[in-house]
């Protein structure tokens, strides 16, 4: 029996109870908090930042030289490097890992994954301003989504491989009655057998979030995995890699059964992981074009993909216009609207709506929104706290485009006395359903109000806009519970999971490890869960041995 | 509550309970017995076989016209059509029925099934007749394979699906914790959201058991399937749709849940299907060519294969050397070798192995089977109840065409006696470990007998061969348990199932329902498993609603 096991098994018990309820509960503390983490935890953690800044990161892995070019969207100068070698060098040592890996105990494996998030959870400071300063998150999105809820996301994820595993019984006895004869017997075992090697594809703004479910279900399941970083987040999954090698080594595993395949911009080399007979399966995060390039090349492969959607919200009624426009201002707002999860498409009808405040027209609903989104970001500290900066220079341009794809109802604009951080608000654009801007996928800090019929036109129209361009999150305001059933039915069927009448202050953008399913797979926005049990019984067979028992 | 589903709970609840232990059970009886199945059975089915020959098969689906052009392996003239129409047609029918079908409850769909597969286990002397006369399998064999282990096969799909299904619990009432505040609360309510439609596509040998796991699996998770047989074996699956759909329409369910897409050789459809962005998965049995072609179209759909391997047996010494040349023998023989657990390579150390009837030879191992082969072939009645006839005459060329490549330890030549019947008894053809023609799947009764340099050669260089070209079983006889436990890791690695020293009446063909792993998906000879978690995970997602619950 394990002893990392041991010492962490009371939290998988209660990780498996829990993917089976699906209330809410979270194993890591999402308050960066220094009666948690310690009192010294928060300047440790920037300190230790502050260490790698201008080095090369320490990892010891197979390495034939260095690379990184990522950049502050805060402005601060990062300059860290990572050890790289060539894509068949760290294929050959994972491939040579994962042989012995496959070769450990379930309990060795899932206590290894355990521990390893409990030493991620205890880093949550450093991982912090590792995120925010890649990704462009503030600070306590960055300590929470890309501590304490990616480490969730990672312990869900082993909760349903420990349990999809242990679902396959160790042995068994068949017996054949053979009437008057003795039966036939066989005795069997069953082990499980793992694919081998995952490739985990990560993204430049969740870079924790949305690999650790693929790298700890991989880590339990036996496989190994090369983490292939974003060029541009590289520093949140090298602390990852470091921290599991760590643990695998002390363990008495090959530490190469986490490899950091790190590249920059200029010299990128996905392709040739993904195009490698010796890669197994591939987990990506990114954008629906390089998507189609990776389930393109599945060849068979399992492949695991988070893409991108445009996620609508339709607009048929409140009884708290107030709470309603605030509750959209901020789920704009959050992160610049560089979260996958964000609302792109907000739909009214062409005749109003009625709310608490009386009936209020198309113009009037964009214009409640503005209002909440000047009051929310009219305050620079409050303002940063919740935009935080623009990842990518390119989102500036793209926001800019859209701007002038319609009526601008409110501009974006940057944060004044942001300093050096890149920043913008969110713009809204008051199109025609008929329009062709909103149909797209627009990455940034920018919503459409999209002039529909009515409520049944608003429902079938965004409805249809994720059957072909995907939604991961899909939200309804509506006091008629005839429009809620039936907005149930048609976000159901197109697999978008459906927020109603959100006005306070939980947002459509929040997905809840061990409650939320992210992503359905059904339409076009992924093809896998975080998380169910598809996401992980696929990553590994049973090898079954067969012998005869004389009667 | 579904009263089919209350029916047949008992079976459901043994079923569930059976896929967890793995030991030895079985649904439907595999005696061909009055005594079980009535005293008229027997004729009743053959009655009803002679009655749909000459004429078009009663299936009432959308129709534009007939096809068919299937013969009889026995020389028995079939000449019967079956109603088709345009793939668009089928594929808009199904995605119509779809819609409704996915909203019927986990139990109404299981219901449907339980009651699908005791019907067509009532139908089993029916369908032994059909699947007699289109694979040209024994009529015990059809009885069994096609029958009642088809069922078992299709009962543990459903058995897989409900569990999975049930494992999503239909709501959950979120409840965070704010400090002193009051807690923010969301209920939430989860329902299955099937993919839609799935296309089965099935092979010419095993037309039934190797597509109701995917077929009944389709059918709990609530998608629409249509059913494209092989062209040579439409039968057994047009008497499967017919029976479905009549379940389907006696409990309200649009019956175009189930369709059959029947096609002839000079004209197939298949590709039509497997292009077309309304088909939202696929199973296949067929050729790796053929699979390839699937896989490369997948497109991130799911895609569950069984293609072909190169089955290995390693004989490195034996307790019983008349048991293991009785047992093979008989391996080779069964349905002609067309069976895709079938061995294919004999692995044999050049030194010869000990056995209790003293050391043996290379050739003397060679000459053992051969003369088991003769016993038990010498009889034509015995013979023709094991080999039944040869499906395609293609696999008589082949079998000529391998019998050249190497050293004729035993020339294969057809059945005396067996009159209008395509026959073929087993060849053996010594080669050696450097030649090529034992590397490449040879479909039919032909086995190699390679000569390797030792155990540890025979064992690494058959795992090689597993790698390369995919193995669905392999088989070792060995007095050394150490020899045993290499092996075990060996073929653990590369996905081919041990079974271990079969000497009595066990065959290493034999892939029981509820008991083995049927393919692992590990190697090139197929994708997926028959039957485990992952086989039906993927076929559903789940639609989530969240509505805010005032504290």
């Amino acid at each position: 029996m394990s002893a990392l096991f041991e010492s962490h098994r009371e939290t998988l018990e209660r990780a498996v109870s829990e993917i089976h309820a699906r209330g809410y509960w979270s194993a890591y503390p999402e308050m960066p908090s220094g009666k948690i983490y310690g009192e010294s935890a928060k300047d440790e953690g920037e300190a230790a930042f502050k260490a790698l800044l201008g080095t090369t990161f320490p990892l010891d892995q197979p390495s034939e030289g260095t690379t990184g070019a990522e950049a502050s969207p805060y402005g601060l100068p990062l300059a860290i490097t990572y050890p790289t070698a060539a894509p068949g060098t760290l294929i050959e040592a994972a491939n040579a890992a994962a042989t012995s890996w496959a070769k450990a105990s379930v309990e060795e494996r899932v206590g290894v994954c355990l521990e390893a998030l409990h030493r991620l959870n205890r880093q949550s400071f450093l991982m912090a301003n590792a995120v925010m300063h890649t990704t462009g998150q503030s600070f306590i999105m960055a300590f929470q989504a890309g501590g304490a809820h990616a480490q969730d996301r990672g312990l869900e994820a082993v909760a349903y491989a420990y349990e999809a595993m242990t679902a396959v019984p160790a042995s068994a006895r068949w017996e054949k009655p053979q009437g008057k004869n003795p039966p036939l017997v066989l005795e069997k075992t069953f082990r499980i057998a793992p694919r081998g090697v995952g490739l985990v594809i990560g993204c430049s703004t969740f870079p924790t979030w949305n690999s650790y479910s693929a790298l700890f279900a991989n880590l339990a399941t036996g496989n190994a995995s090369i983490v292939k970083p974003h060029p541009m987040a590289i520093l949140p999954l090298a602390i990852t890699v470091k921290t599991i090698r760590e643990v695998l080594a002390e363990a008495g595993f090959d530490p190469n059964v986490v490899l950091l395949a790190a590249d920059d911009p200029d010299h990128p080399v996905t392709m040739d992981y993904i195009a490698s007979d010796d890669v197994d399966m591939i987990d990506f995060t990114g954008s629906a074009t390089f998507g189609a390039t990776v389930r393109a090349h599945a060849r068979g492969r399992p492949v695991f993909t988070e893409e991108a959607g445009v996620n609508p919200v339709v607009i048929t009624g409140t009884d708290s216009f107030k709470g309603m426009c605030g509750n959209l201002a901020m789920s704009l707002s959050l992160y610049s609207g560089q979260m996958c999860t964000a609302p792109q498409s907000l739909f009214v009808p062409a005749g109003g709506i009625d709310t608490d405040e009386g009936h209020k027209s198309v113009d009037e609903v964009g214009e409640g929104i503005a209002k909440a989104l000047d009051k929310l970001l009219g305050d620079t500290a409050r303002a940063m706290a919740v935009l935080g900066a623009v990842q990518n220079p390119a989102t500036l341009k793209r926001v800019a485009e859209a701007s002038g794809k319609g009526r601008l109802v409110r501009p974006s604009a940057p944060v004044e006395g942001a300093g050096e951080a890149r920043t913008a608000t969110p713009a809204i654009v008051a199109v025609d359903a008929a329009d062709e801007a909103w149909r797209e996928e627009c990455f940034g800090p920018v919503a459409f109000l999209v002039t529909v019929k009515d409520a049944a036109d608003g429902v079938a129209l965004a409805a249809k806009s994720v059957a072909e361009k995907g939604a991961i999150t899909a939200a309804l305001y509506a006091t008629d519970e005839a429009v809620i059933e039936a907005a149930e039915d048609a976000f159901a069927a197109v697999g978008a999971p459906l927020s109603v009448n959100l006005t306070g202050p939980i947002l459509v953008n929040q997905s809840a490890a061990f409650s939320d399913y992210h992503v359905t797979g059904l339409n076009p926005a992924g093809t896998a869960t975080l998380t169910d049990l598809a996401f992980v019984t696929n990553r590994f067979s049973v090898a079954t041995v067969r012998r005869p028992v004389p009667a």
